[in-house]
């Protein structure tokens, strides 16, 4: 059963006990992958598919015509899914596009910044149960938007060689551009370091296991990457209006993820504690996931009876949640007071899944307390900023003694010399 | 002397061959300091500044009438110099601040971005030769323009317990809240994990050696960095009608940075080559650090001769330099062209210097091919964006079967049913 805690007896460490962890035996198992494929490039592939995907490839890369098989293969009614998701996703992105800016209020003098989108981008999606088309639209329609234009994705075969159908679909829908077969390590190393078939990107975004986030935290620096997930989470402000069956529903929506998911309540009514409590021991057992739903709910899971929803506000704001229900009837009135969440579910009737799928913004969060300084993943991720300076010598003139003398303070005569060499007869 | 290529005879090696390096004697003894801190807080700080800056504290933190005293001490030309930096840099970053934004066209849905500042900055401030007043402006500006709350700056002491008057003094005019006098890893420790003195923040920016790096780089993920900074870097493109002086002391001004930097030139001019080469050779004597600049030179160094600007403008996007000088008579002809550059300084007399310390934009750039993927410090760095969604009860019931499909086909009948049960009766 869910524990249950009042606010004035809990502890800084019942609050926030979350801390990332290395595993050394991982780290080695990822440095040689990395170096094999960094050694043998598209052989290395080849073999990891056999040993790890029990796959023998002839081609490392999906056809054309496989997409197109798999896309026409689908329920029409699910593609009509995937394109509403994907236009609804188009439409929140777009706000998030910056514009170039230019300043120029001084005579001779221009200053500006310009946005110039990101290359090359490697999406990693993972294989098995948590092979997700979802998670194909939101990290390549954003890149798609900033306007990338290699989109490479990788991800694991099946045995016969074959991709995921829907996976195949979504990538289709969102214009991913080349689809390599490789997952695990291997995959991010192709895509850090090139092959002779994967080419070599700038940045790496998409969710994987330990293996795939120990790659991508070895490679950050020679490409960028997107950020290291940890489990999911979903906290759930609700007062004693709420029907507990909701509630439930929707603590348990994130709880099914991983037995390491977090779920927390916490509301002003002891009533509505109590009986989220036994609500959630009648869900749990309907759910496929029962197994793991029931461990993160019995091990992470948390309900916290705060004094008001002020101070549930509070408490969320220090636990920085990935996802934020604000389950009240006035919603729009809390918004303002909280500071630290990836996304936040507004009202009685936005679970957190509507999110997940379909109202178009991102589900690539900030996770493990992150929100405190971390964003959801959005078109500012697939750009870089360039700033320019642009003086006339009359202009220069005018400043240059006092930046030859902030130089010398600095002790940087070269830098002082750069400006004064310019007016030197 | 200077190395000088022709852009056909060259090998990728030899326009590309910057790797970051893993010291691991330094890991163990930052993942020692770290701990140290973790464990005995100010205590630790105390004993560090005794045995690495010499220096026998009353209080890690600096007083309102140091600050004061430094700042009146200081020559009120310079302090206005000081305050002429802060605002250029005030009026450039202003313009990089985001609104927030709400999408309302569809009846019964709002979604939106909303954008926070981090709460609290850490700021780090390196000693000795490389203790730049610049660097305060350049880091706490933005962060206070982004509303953070608490820019808390820590920088080693002398050996008589005082701070560097100049970086008191621009400290103040900055607007920085709290002073600590503690250096190296020891005060990355500190800013991560809180000490008695010291508040635990968000997110610490800052330039700082190996052991600062390594220390920020440790403590990634329990709070936000701002970006690991390599050795600087110049590109210079620059066609025959330069004047080579000029370009050779604007190459300097980033080689007497440090042994490791990189100062490029890239020309289609044969001649203008020629007198680089030898011009340098004229200036460098002439520098206070004339040691490191020569060394910088000759190891880093190098001159290509490139068949065309345009050329020179290819081979610069490929190495995706720190600063780019483009020194032709119509450099808003080039700008366009730019893909992949920190900042750009536009046309001849523009020396890299002037965006140092003067201009406006920022001087933390992306080094090592990182502007590939990475932009200068901004407003950006120091806000978090969050969404939301709000759905009436009647919008989700228009959706809600292509969801609880969508969940459905991922396996998570937990998400499908969060949704689902809203509709059961």
């Amino acid at each position: 059963m869910i524990k249950l805690f009042y606010s004035n007896e809990m502890k800084e460490s019942d609050i926030l006990n979350r801390e990332i962890q290395n595993n050394d035996e991982v780290e080695d198992i990822v440095a040689d992958i990395i170096n094999d494929v960094r050694a043998n490039g598209d052989q290395a592939l080849l073999d990891y598919c056999k040993k790890f995907d029990h796959a023998d490839l002839d081609s490392l890369e999906a056809s054309q015509e496989e997409i197109d098989d798999a896309y026409n293969s689908i329920d029409p009614e699910f593609i009509q899914t995937l394109k509403m998701a994907r236009d609804n996703i188009e439409v929140f992105h777009r706000q998030q596009v910056r514009k170039n800016f230019v300043i120029n209020d001084k005579e001779g003098i221009v200053l500006g910044q310009k946005v110039t989108p990101i290359e090359k981008v490697g999406l990693y999606v993972p294989g098995g149960t948590a092979s997700y088309p979802s998670s194909v639209l939101m990290n390549a329609v954003p890149a798609k938007i900033a306007g990338v234009k290699e989109i490479v994705m990788t991800t694991p075969p099946n045995p016969d060689g074959s991709l995921p159908q829907a996976i195949l679909a979504a990538a289709k829908v969102a214009g991913v551009t080349r689809i390599i077969k490789s997952g695990g390590a291997q995959a991010v190393a192709a895509l850090a370091y090139g092959t002779e078939t994967v080419p070599k990107v700038d940045k790496i975004v998409g969710p994987g296991n330990i293996f795939v986030a120990t790659a991508k935290r070895r490679v950050y620096g020679i490409v960028d990457i997107d950020m290291i997930a940890g489990p999911s989470e979903i906290l759930v402000i609700a007062d004693g209006s709420c029907n507990p069956s909701y509630v439930a529903a929707d603590l348990l929506s994130q709880a099914e993820h991983d037995k390491l998911a977090t779920a927390v309540l916490i509301t002003d009514s002891k009533v509505l504690a109590e009986k989220v409590q036994q609500e959630l021991e009648v869900q749990i057992p309907q759910l496929l996931r029962s197994e793991i739903a029931r461990t993160s709910i019995e091990q992470n899971g948390k309900i916290i009876v705060a004094d008001s929803i002020q101070q549930a506000v509070e408490i969320s704001n220090r636990i920085a949640p990935e996802h934020l229900e604000i389950c009240v009837d006035d919603p729009f009135a809390v918004l303002n007071s909280i500071q630290n969440a990836g996304s936040i579910f507004l009202g009685k009737n936005v679970p957190e899944a509507l999110g997940d799928y379909f109202a178009g913004p991102n589900h690539t969060l900030p996770t493990s307390g992150t929100a405190r300084f971390s964003s959801p993943l959005s078109v500012d991720d697939f750009v870089k900023k360039s700033s320019f300076i642009y003086y006339t010598k009359d202009a220069l003139s005018q400043v240059q003694e006092r930046v030859v003398d902030f130089a010398t303070r600095e002790g940087l005569t070269g830098h002082a010399k750069s400006v004064s060499i310019r007016f030197e007869s």
